[in-house]
């Protein structure tokens, strides 16, 4: 596109109310945007497609919760996004401006520094003579800023807190609770749909990298050792069809830049997806992003290098939508989380977040317990032994397994106990099930990217240079729009426009998002409603008021049709339905 | 209802997965709370309820936005909060636990101590005795602390932000942008649903005291010279027929506890409510509480006296529900908060925020604009003149009258001056209009609070014992269920098995919530739908394999049935928008 076609996207975006940047009456805050009235319709019926593909359309397979935004350090320190969620930053000397270090290398050294450690940046630095691009001046010596936004939670100092930056933890810290809400079964996936926080060091590109956005997330959580014949059910032929783009790792490797495409059977086949629950999901959400208006060949999956992935995943692939303005953008992530986050919040809070999995019938078998071993512990720990004995006694024998398998002790009143102090008891039982901590697949798409996406794919120019945004009928933010059309006498003109306002009241009521627009000439009116992607016009004239029908004008082909008021309300319905334009 | 009771309603709000308290697994945090399965979709079916009420069926009347959580001191700081928007507290000196100082006197002296200074607060606390709770420590002398999360925004040091504690802010600081998306008419009702934070000292009482929760906010922007004429308009006699139930001030001041009930007409025509939008809102507000299910008689308005009002307000009724668990709650605020906020954002950003009301005809008159005084700055400033005059000259007429208007002075270069370095400047003109600042009216609730009087109002015994959750069919989670009625023969059964899955889908496919349910008994599968208060269940049996037909059993009568498969979708249709239980 040309740079006056974008000064037309933007001042469109702007004029017509879809977003413009917050604060602006006191200089606006980078990274940080409102919704006007078209945008916050766009956002939510975006928000709803979504929920379409992710929970309702999986029938039962996922559900959606809710938990706060807030969230105290333990839960974060637990994640690992205390200790890992940071960029590397360096300050000028001399200004003090502060820069990331990895955008500023990039930009005056045109060296990739993406997975490298501090030291080896500050080489760089030193090396290529890196400078403060303002003034020159000498920079810092490198250091991790973390990226959350920090506070405090209630009157106390020191009880900190977060606005988390991801939704993710959520599921995790309730996984037990929503668990037992829908009755103990896997698989398993819960949603969240809600804001996150993360503060950018200084964001630019638009509504591609915001302090402050929309997560829509899903945490899938399923039996590792079940993982390839449970997902079998639900990977459908039609789904195993479904094409996707997938820049692989052997590829990248191999220094091939452009994406395979093929079926998603084959990918499973070959191995380039290494669990089948995260192979249902790609389709699911190629599915979804394909239905928002993107077409095919402008989507692709990228697969991450270990050292590119996030702290937590085992394989993480971006789903990336190339944009006209900024390249290709990724708008979602798809990472097989493993048990990392059930496991680190079950050392970090001794909680159970184990999963029973029954067997069909119980197995004769030995039951095996672990026990502290009283023994060695009273000769060891003399006078402090009897509170060691009490503490650790109250801890059951999953937990100690647990926790001697992640860290090698168990911690109680301080006192740090390796596996010498515990004995194993072995004795004939019955076995009902075991206890196992599930895998977690995690589809996650950035909302406010996909609105950008689907805004610049929306936005086309007529023949006649006129703006027309081509939105799937589902995302408009206004389905129809109502127009009067005033002539003749004045009684005349009443008439018309309390038809049209009693025609846009019944659309309303019908729940079909309408707007009356009785302002300047017909053309002007059209005019807007391109620039708002309507798809279909109504018009009321003289005709409706004596023959009782009005005009359809579809947005895309200009066409008109005449149809009976009576009929209208089930007429958009359909067309609507439909995704007729 | 009786304490055991109250177990079992906490009991099912956890159980069914409607809430509980967050991070449970690490101890909980004080005010937040998760939401489940069944819990997010009570609350988003609240907001779809609260959009039917205060946007779509305001036609035109308000738009729907969304701004940041996270917003920069400044704005904060304009709106009084950041020195408003406090409570007092108090530390004590030997232990270091930290009270909210009216809490602490009201509960441990009995005395009633709202709107008292500081200062009159510890002359209470050392007349009275007031002492720690816990160990009888002496208290610190009461300080304000301030209720925001406080963070920092970008990499820089003292960059302060804050959590919003309320979405209002959003609205004034963008209300140009939506002015302009709209096309500059007035009134304008402004609305955004989003998350808040407050910090509180130390809330309790579950979910009516949260640290961070959802707001519903209208700001309804009007020409308050305007205002009787133009609400008359949209005040129908519908309106103004509602029945109130309100304590006001002279009431309240007189000692009178209980509210008056009277139809709206009667508290507009006494002066009750002192502006006729405001009257507006609060009818439509009690049509929405009463929607939800709440019975008139437990609610009702209660005025604020002026030193129970927040800062930018100049008459407030709060709404309030009676809970059986907590007494009186708040869950609506209906504030008049005039011009204030768009006057201090004028003052703190410069930027114009006012409104061009235009004539229906131009009228000659004398046009009078401020300018400086060269003379006198010149005179007083001396070498700092030239560059005063450069800055004050770039202000506009209006900016300079509002100014002086506000603080009595304009601000330049670190230079304030008074009204002496200014004159005005008359010219006859022809005048198209004038600009005003819009007055506000705002309704604002807690989305948490009602879900909770109505999860306490739906919670009723049946009179076998029996919980019964009778939501209003619009806000029951799920609108149905399914559940096959298995007997005979295993071929039979996969057959009643498959035909009831395909019935279950059907029904997701036409958008009406409802889960599917084959575990245990048919008797336990109505304990929790009517636990989920589902107001259709849908037995599918050997019957129906033969027939074609199902039975659809209500929640409230258990009353059964039979109807055609082919029927189905179109019968729930009806039945749901009908609301019948």
């Amino acid at each position: 596109m040309l740079e006056e076609q974008w000064e037309e996207f933007n001042k469109l975006l702007r004029n017509r109310g879809y977003l413009w940047p917050s604060y602006e009456i006191y200089g606006g805050v980078a990274g940080l945007y409102d919704f006007g009235p078209a945008g916050t319709l766009l956002k939510n019926n975006i928000i709803e497609l979504w929920r379409k593909h992710f929970i309702y359309r999986q029938y039962g397979l996922v559900v959606e919760i809710e938990t706060p935004i807030v969230t105290p350090q333990i839960v974060l320190k637990a994640s690992g996004h205390e200790d890992h969620f940071t960029d590397p930053v360096v300050e000028c000397l001399k200004c003090g401006r502060i820069y990331r270090a990895d955008h500023l290398i990039e930009e005056s050294a045109g060296v990739k520094v993406e997975g490298l450690s501090l030291r080896e940046i500050e080489a760089i630095i030193n090396d290529r003579g890196v400078k403060c691009p303002i003034d020159g001046g000498d920079l810092s010596t490198p250091k991790h800023a973390l990226l959350l936004f920090r506070t405090e939670i209630g009157p106390y100092k020191g009880t900190l807190g977060y606005v988390r930056p991801e939704t993710a933890q959520g599921m995790f810290t309730s996984f037990k609770h929503v668990l037992a809400a829908i009755g103990e079964r896997l698989p398993i996936g819960i949603a969240q749909i809600g804001k996150v926080g993360r503060n950018e060091i200084s964001p630019r590109q638009g509504l591609v990298r915001l302090r402050e956005f929309t997560i829509m997330e899903l945490e899938f959580f399923f039996d590792q050792s079940k993982s390839a014949e449970e997902s079998m059910e639900y990977l459908t032929d039609e789904l195993l069809d479904v094409k996707l783009r997938i820049l692989y790792n052997d590829l990248k490797v191999a220094g091939v830049k452009e994406p395979i495409e093929a079926p998603l059977r084959d990918f499973l086949n070959k191995g380039v997806i290494v669990n089948s629950w995260l192979a249902y999901w790609m389709a699911i959400g190629q599915k979804f992003v394909e239905s928002l208006g993107i077409p095919r060949e402008a989507i692709y999956f990228e697969e991450k290098l270990p050292h590119e992935r996030a702290h937590y995943s085992a394989q993480t692939f971006d789903q990336l939508v190339y944009s006209k303005r900024h390249g290709w953008i990724e708008v979602a992530g798809y990472a097989y989380r493993t048990d990392y986050d059930l496991r680190g919040h079950m050392a970090y809070s001794k909680a159970d977040l184990t999963y029973f999995k029954k067997y069909e019938k119980p197995v004769e078998g030995i039951s095996k317990k672990l026990v502290p071993d009283v023994v060695s512990i009273k000769r060891d720990f003399k006078e402090l032994a009897p509170l060691v004995l009490s503490e650790v006694f109250k801890l059951s024998s999953d937990f100690l397994e647990r926790s001697l398998e992640t860290y090698g002790y168990v911690e109680v009143s301080g006192v740090k106990l390796s596996k010498e102090y515990f004995v194993a008891k072995e004795e004939k039982a019955l076995i009902h099930g075991e206890k196992i901590v599930p895998h977690v697949v995690e589809p996650s798409f950035g909302l406010e990217r996909l609105m950008y996406v689907v805004l610049e794919y929306s936005f086309s120019k007529a023949s006649d240079g006129r703006i027309v945004m081509r939105f799937q009928v589902e995302l408009a933010p206004y389905k129809a729009a109502v127009f009067p059309l005033v002539t003749g006498r004045k009684e005349v003109h009443q008439k018309i426009k309390e038809l049209a306002i009693k025609i846009y009241r019944t659309l309303l009521n019908s729940s079909i998002p309408t707007y009356y627009d009785e302002e300047g000439s017909i053309g002007k009116r059209y005019v807007k409603s391109d620039e708002y992607g309507v798809p279909y016009a109504i018009t009321v004239d003289y005709q409706s008021i004596t023959d009782g029908t009005i005009t359809i004008r579809f947005r895309d082909t200009r066409n008109q049709v005449r149809v009976r008021i009576d009929e209208l309300t089930a007429t958009l319905s359909k067309l609507i339905n439909a995704n007729i334009q």
